[in-house]
C-alpha cells in the first residue's frame, strides 16, 4: 500500500545532499504537489483580490473575506499536503527548514522551483478569468504601499516571516513530541491563523508577502515596474525572517548552545 | 446497538453493482440522511443569500456572511452525516466517490436523487418564506456573471470542484491511515474551509456552483431562463473537476499508475 | 480528587425522575453552572447586538459579528460547561435531551429555570451598561420582522432549532461510539457553528431566538409589547424543533423503529 | 532531548516561593517565550487597529477583522508557547494562576514583567512604521469610551476578564483529566475564541483589555493623559475579574469549600 510514503524528517539532522533521492518516485510526487498546492493558492487568494476590486464598495468580502482567502487555503492546503510534502507551499518556510536541516539543499531548491511555477500558473488562470479587473486592481502584486518606506516593507515581511515560521517550528516540536492527543491536521488550522493574522496587520504596508513564490508569481504576471523594483524586498525579508524563527526556536526555545555549554542546568 | 451501521467503504473497489444493498435498511437511512442534509444546506444558505440582498448595503452579512454559510454548513453537516451516509451532499463529491469505486453506480444514483431532491425542498422554504426577496434578488440561482464568458464560468466550475474535491480525498486517506491522532471531525472542518475559499474566490464569477445538487434546486424553483440557459455548466464542470481531482489523487499522490510500471522505487 | 463529578448520562434511558439526584452536589453545581453560562452568554451577545446600533453605518462589526457573537459563545461555554453540566445553556436543547430520555424531569425543569433567570441577568448588566443605545436597539429581543407573518416566523424557529438540536444529537452519537479520535472540544466547536449558520440566515426573519432562555431574558428587560405578543413564537417554535429533531434522531438515523419491527436488516 | 522541558503544574499547589527555579535555563526560556509572544502579540494586533483607522470607511478590515486580531493571535500564540511558559501571555491569567497556586510568586512576577516589556516593544514597532496613523488612531490604547462612566468600564473589564480566565481554567481541567481524546491545541483555539467574543462585545466600551500588559505598553508608547487617568480600570478590573474566576472555579466548580464540609454527598 502506498498509503504513507512521505516519511518525516529524522530528528538528527538531514543530509546536506543526498543523490539518493532523485531516484525515488515519492521526491517528485513531493514536487507535484507543492507544485499544484501553490497554484491552487494562488489561484483561490489572487481571484478573491480581484473579485474584491471588482465588487462596489461594501459589497466584495473586503479585505477581511482577502485575508481569510490567504489563511484559509494555507490551513487547507497544509492539511492536504502534510503527508505528501510536508506541506511548504512557500520557499521562507523551506528554506527554515533548510536551515534547521530538516531538508536536503537539492530537495529545498527543487521545491523552491515547484513553488514559483506554481505561482505563476495561479496567477495566471486569473489574468485569463479576470483580465480587465486584473489591471485595475494592481494583479494582486506586492508593493510597498504609498506612505512607508522601503526599510518598514522590509522590517514588516521579516515579522511576518518570523510569526509564520515560528509558528510552523512550534508544530513540528508537538509532532516530535506527539503523543496520543497530537493532532496533525490542527497543526494545520494553526499555521493557517498565523497566515490569516499577519495578512490583518501588514495589508496596509506591503499588501502582506511573507512567501516569496507568491510575491514572485504575481509579479511576473503583472510585469510593472513598481512590483520588480520593491522585488527585493520579498524574498530578502521573508528570508531573514524565516532564519531568525529557526534561530530562535533553535538556540532560545530549543536551547541547544546553553545545553551544550552546560552552564546551567536543564 | 445501532451506534455504529455506516460501515466505512473497504480499501478495496466497491463492486459496480451490488444488489444486496437494496435490502438493508443503512442504504435507506443514508439516502434520507442526504435528502435532510441538503435540504438543510440550501435552506440556511439561500436564505442567507436572500438576506443579504434585502438588507441595506452594509447591514447584513455580506459576501462574506455568504461565503461562511456555504462553507460553515458544509463543516456542520458532513461532521452529522458522515457516520450515516459518508457526508457527500453534493453530487460532484458522490460522482468522484463512484469514479474511485468507493460507492457503487445504484448508491452514487440514488445519493444524486436524494441530494436534488433535498435541494429543491430547501430552496423552495426559502421562497415561501422570504417570496419578494427571493425574487429580486434571483433566487440564489447559479449563472455566469456579467462580463464572464460561458467557458470561463466552467473554467471556474472544473477548478473550484478540483480543490474541493481533492481536499474530501485528502481527507479519506488519513481516516485509511488513521492512527489515534486521526480526528474526523477536523476533516469536516476542512472541507467547510475547501468550500468557504472556493466561495471567497469564484462568487463574482459564477455565484459559486461546485454542487450541482445547489444549483439544480434553486434553478427548478427561480426557474428562469438565464439559470436554465447556463444550467449544463454547473453539471459539467463540477464533474469535470470531480474527475480530475479523483485522477491526480489516484495516479499521482497515490502513484498507482507508475508504481505498477515500476520504473522507480518508492 | 473532584476531577470528573460529571458524569456522562448512560445510554440506557434516565429515569423520569430521580429524587436521589437532589441530594448531590453536583446537581446544584450543574445548575450554577448553567445559570452563569446563560447569563456570559446573554451578555456577550446583546452587548454585541447594542455595540452594533450604536455604532456608525459600517463601522462596527456588522450582522456578521453578530452572528460569531453568538455562535462563538456557544463554543466556549459548551466546551466549559460539558463536563460540569453537560453543556446546554438552551431550554430547547434540555427539552430535546429530556424527550430522549437521558435527563430526569426535575433536572430539566431546574436547568431551564436556571437558564432563564442568567438570561435575564445577563440582559440587565447589559442594560446597565449601555442604557441609551439599549432601549435604540430594540433591547436584544426577539420578534418576527416586518414583512414577514407569523407562521414564517414560527417555522423558521422550528428549522433553526431542528437544525441546532440534530447537531447536538449527533456529537452525542460521536461520544458514545468514542475511540481515542474523538474530541469533545471539537463537538462544542460543531455546535457553535451550527448557531453561526443559522444566525446568518435567519436574523432578517426573527432575529433568531432557537434559545427560548435568550428570548425570554431579553424581553423580560426590554419589555415592549411586541417582544411578549411574539413571544409564544419563541417557544413553540424551539420546542417543536428540537421535538422534531429527538424524532429525525431516534427512529430515522438509530432506527429504533424499524428495527423493533424486524423488517429489514441492519 | 529537549523536546519537553516544561513541566506542567503539579496537581498539588506550587510552592509560594522555590528559589531552585532560577538555577534553571527553563525558567528564563519561559520568560523570554513569554517577552516575544506578547511583543508579537501587540505588534499584529495593534497593526491591525491602526490600519483600519488608515483605511477609507469600509475598504479595511473592519472592527471584526480587529476583533479576529486579538482572538486569533491568542490562538497562535498560546498553542505555540503551551509546551515552553503555559502560554499566559497576560498578566491578568498569570494572577489567576498565582491564586490558584499553580506558579510561584517570583515566577508570576517575572512573567509579567516579561509581558509588560515585550507589550512596550511591540507598540514600539507599530509607531515606527505607521508613525502619522499611529497617533490619529489612538495609538490602540485602552480608554473608557465617550458615553461611558468609569464604573462601566470597569464592570465591562470585570467579566470580559471572568469569561476569560473561567475559560483558561476550564481547559485547565481539561488537561488533567485527560485521556486520549483530550487536544491541547484546541484548548489555545478556545481560549483564542474567548478573547475574540469580549471583543465583540466590549471594543466600543473600554476598547476592550482584558490584559493589563497589552494596555499598558498601548499607554506606555501612546502617552498622552486619557489613556493614564482610565489606565488603572485595565489592571484592577482585570486582577477582579481574574479573581472572581479563580474563585467560581475553586469554590463552585471544583467545589472546595463544600466538599471538605462535607454536608452534600458528591
Amino acid at each position: 500500500m502506498a498509503n504513507k510514503d512521505y516519511n518525516d524528517p529524522p530528528p538528527a539532522p538531514a543530509p546536506f545532499i543526498d543523490s539518493r533521492e532523485f531516484s525515488k518516485w515519492s521526491f517528485y510526487r513531493a514536487c507535484i504537489a507543492e507544485f499544484i498546492a501553490t497554484l491552487l493558492f494562488l489561484y483561490i487568494t489572487v481571484a478573491t483580490v480581484i473579485g474584491v476590486s471588482e465588487a462596489k464598495t461594501c459589497s466584495g468580502v473586503g479585505l477581511l473575506g482577502i485575508a481569510w482567502a490567504f489563511g484559509g487555503m494555507i490551513f487547507v492546503l497544509v492539511y492536504c499536503t502534510a503527508g505528501i510534502s510536508g506541506g511548504h507551499i512557500n520557499p521562507a518556510v523551506t528554506f527554515g527548514f533548510f536551515l534547521a536541516r530538516k531538508i536536503s539543499l537539492p530537495k529545498a531548491f527543487f521545491y523552491m522551483v515547484a513553488q514559483c511555477l506554481g505561482a505563476i500558473c495561479g496567477v495566471s488562470l486569473v489574468k485569463a478569468f479576470q483580465k480587465t479587473y486584473y489591471v485595475q486592481s494592481g494583479g494582486g502584486a506586492n508593493v510597498v504601499q504609498l506612505g512607508y518606506s522601503n526599510g518598514t516593507g522590509l522590517a514588516a515581511e521579516i515579522i511576518g516571516t518570523f510569526v509564520l515560521v515560528y509558528t510552523v517550528f512550534s508544530t513540528d516540536d508537538a509532532k516530535h513530541n506527539a503523543r496520543a492527543s497530537h493532532v496533525p491536521g490542527l497543526d494545520a488550522l494553526l499555521v493557517g491563523f498565523a497566515v490569516f493574522m499577519v495578512h490583518l496587520a501588514t495589508i496596509p504596508i506591503t499588501g502582506t508577502g511573507i512567501n516569496p513564490a507568491r510575491s514572485f508569481g504575481a509579479a511576473v504576471i503583472y510585469g510593472h515596474k513598481k512590483s520588480w523594483d520593491d522585488h527585493w524586498i520579498f524574498w530578502v525579508g521573508p528570508f531573514i525572517g524565516a532564519a531568525l524563527a529557526a534561530g530562535y526556536h533553535q538556540y532560545i526555545l530549543r536551547a541547544g548552545a546553553f545545553r551544550s555549554q552546560g552552564s546551567l542546568s536543564k
